[in-house]
């Protein structure tokens, strides 16, 4: 058995969704022979600390009534370069602009030798190669398959389940929020803004839906797809990016009664990366409902591999982190 | 850099597939910190052997051109036992009523502490558990995602990319031949009889078909998974199976006429295994063409997660045993 001590910087929805799934796999997780701790909880204003492991159930339950997870007067960042741990969980908000609070994070735990698992998109999609290096040259971990495609595990597919494969290209459907519109749209018959506003309602979108339905969202996943399963060294600024917002009931049902759907693809195909809406076959295995998420693979001895899952939610995205936690610790 | 020293037991389409990849692959392997040398490979009467490493060009080039592999008289069984090697590629024909030779290979192989990696699914099906065992104490790694589906890794994606869920239930298509006369059946509303001998005139169904069109290669996988995935300790004789020989068009078309297709869908439910042919709804994951597999995993906590690719072909099947002898050597 081995005892992993970590932390869980950022401590909303899905730093919560974390907490949740540690709790309920603690035994699995003993079964496989890891003993995971966790000696520090962080959100954005407070902390709770316990080198012996804290109790996840009581900072859940006072994060959800105090809207605290302690008294302790230490940042997430401060966490990580003082407290002795092994594994950073970092579920701060995603920022692209500058990489945000999980950007220093994440150098700060590599610089101490740190292993990270994230679901953090900005510093991946801003400096990718950057971290990579660090990470390797301090002997540290860093997995990320949380920062696309929630609960489909797209990453870790490509780079260690197809590894006899080289993987040629990708496209799909890496934002939920925006598949649900458009379906919802054709279905209704409905304008963009009607659907955007019940996508809101029902939690689906954000109250700002730009990062969404402007493919940002998309574009930074490509950006980390495009990195970690084609080497490409590619920045937010390599991405060709168009969005939702223009599309009409009227054009997708002109599509529909040619047997298109019309989704927002995102796709890495030879040194091009690219997310914008286009004509899909309604019986290619892209054209999937809902919120679901879906890629497909074209690789050079296998043919085309799809995959399909829950893009977000906050216990989707944490049985990502945790499945690349068992990666590298277990036996 | 590793040097692994393997042979390749077998040596018709799958164990030629293995050959080819092998060699196309190399840079790759070696790039990843493996060696791989192959110094024996036996087909069911010749061999070759040399513990320098063989020229696979050249084997492969007499077997094509004189139907052997080499002039040494050694069977594989006996090379598995008296030369000093790290991995048997198992790649000789299904015997699902004894195991074959295959399963006394396998048995050798780890007597000797010698990894296996295979596509021989009828060791598997009879002796799972015991094989498991076996390999188990003597420190083995046994790896066999190519037994199911062939390209599309349905094995190591429910047990190790989606390590953090519990799989709760799996169903799918597992053989390409059948969904494939389904499919073509609808399409041009002709009988049965008329559709297995246009599959087996494209060498997409076998002389005698019966093993696919009876549900019985199906029945295999599932025994399989059920043991591999669910932890079940089954065996053939505890699979309920039904093959696709009863179906008519007219069926096809009612099922169509209703939105419906007809696969032969398999399923782990709890303690049930069962092969079908079942109504499924055109617009499900599982409603795929052609010869393609598809396989949708019920999760605890990411919902559902769905993979299709292609379910069969030399290299495809190769490509699956590359991906897990990389899994077991990589660094």
């Amino acid at each position: 058995m081995k005892t992993i001590r970590a932390s869980i910087i950022g401590f909303g929805a899905v730093g919560q969704g974390v907490a949740k799934v540690i709790l309920s796999k603690s035994d699995y997780l003993k079964n496989i022979g890891i003993d995971l701790k966790v000696v520090a909880v962080a959100d954005s204003r407070t902390a709770a600390v316990d080198s012996n492991g804290l109790d996840l159930s009581a900072v859940l339950s006072r994060k959800t009534e105090q809207g605290t997870v302690g008294t302790d007067n230490i940042s997430g960042t401060e966490i990580i370069k003082t407290i002795d741990h092994e594994l950073v969980i970092e579920t701060t908000p995603t920022n692209i602009d500058t990489g945000g609070v999980g950007l220093d994070n994440m150098v700060a735990a590599f610089e101490k030798g740190i292993d990270v698992v994230t679901s953090n998109k900005g510093p991946l999609a801003l400096k990718y190669c950057e971290l990579g290096e660090i990470a390797k040259s301090s002997g540290s971990q860093f997995k990320f398959e949380a920062t696309v495609g929630g609960a489909m595990p797209i990453i870790n597919l490509a780079s260690e389940t197809l590894a006899g494969n080289k993987i040629l290209s990708m496209e799909g459907i890496l934002n939920g929020t925006c598949n649900y519109i458009l379906c919802r749209m054709m279905e209704e018959h409905a304008p963009y803004e009607q659907m955007v506003a019940e996508a809101q309602e029902l939690g689906i979108a954000e109250t700002d839906p730009t990062y969404d339905v402007e493919g940002i969202d998309t574009a930074c996943k490509l950006v980390i797809l495009a990195n970690a399963i084609f080497g490409m060294n590619a920045t937010y600024k390599d991405v060709t990016v168009t969005g939702i917002t223009k599309i009409t009931p009227e054009a997708l049902l002109m599509a529909h009664n040619d047997g298109y759907d019309i989704k927002l693809i995102g796709e890495v195909s030879g040194s091009k990366i690219n997310v914008a809406p286009k004509l899909v076959p309604k019986d290619n295995p892209l054209a999937v409902g809902g919120t679901l998420n879906v890629a497909s693979l074209q690789t050079d001895i296998s043919g085309p591999v799809t995959i399909t899952g829950r893009g977000a939610g906050s216990i989707e995205t944490a049985s990502a982190i945790l499945s690349d936690i068992i990666s590298i610790y277990r036996e």
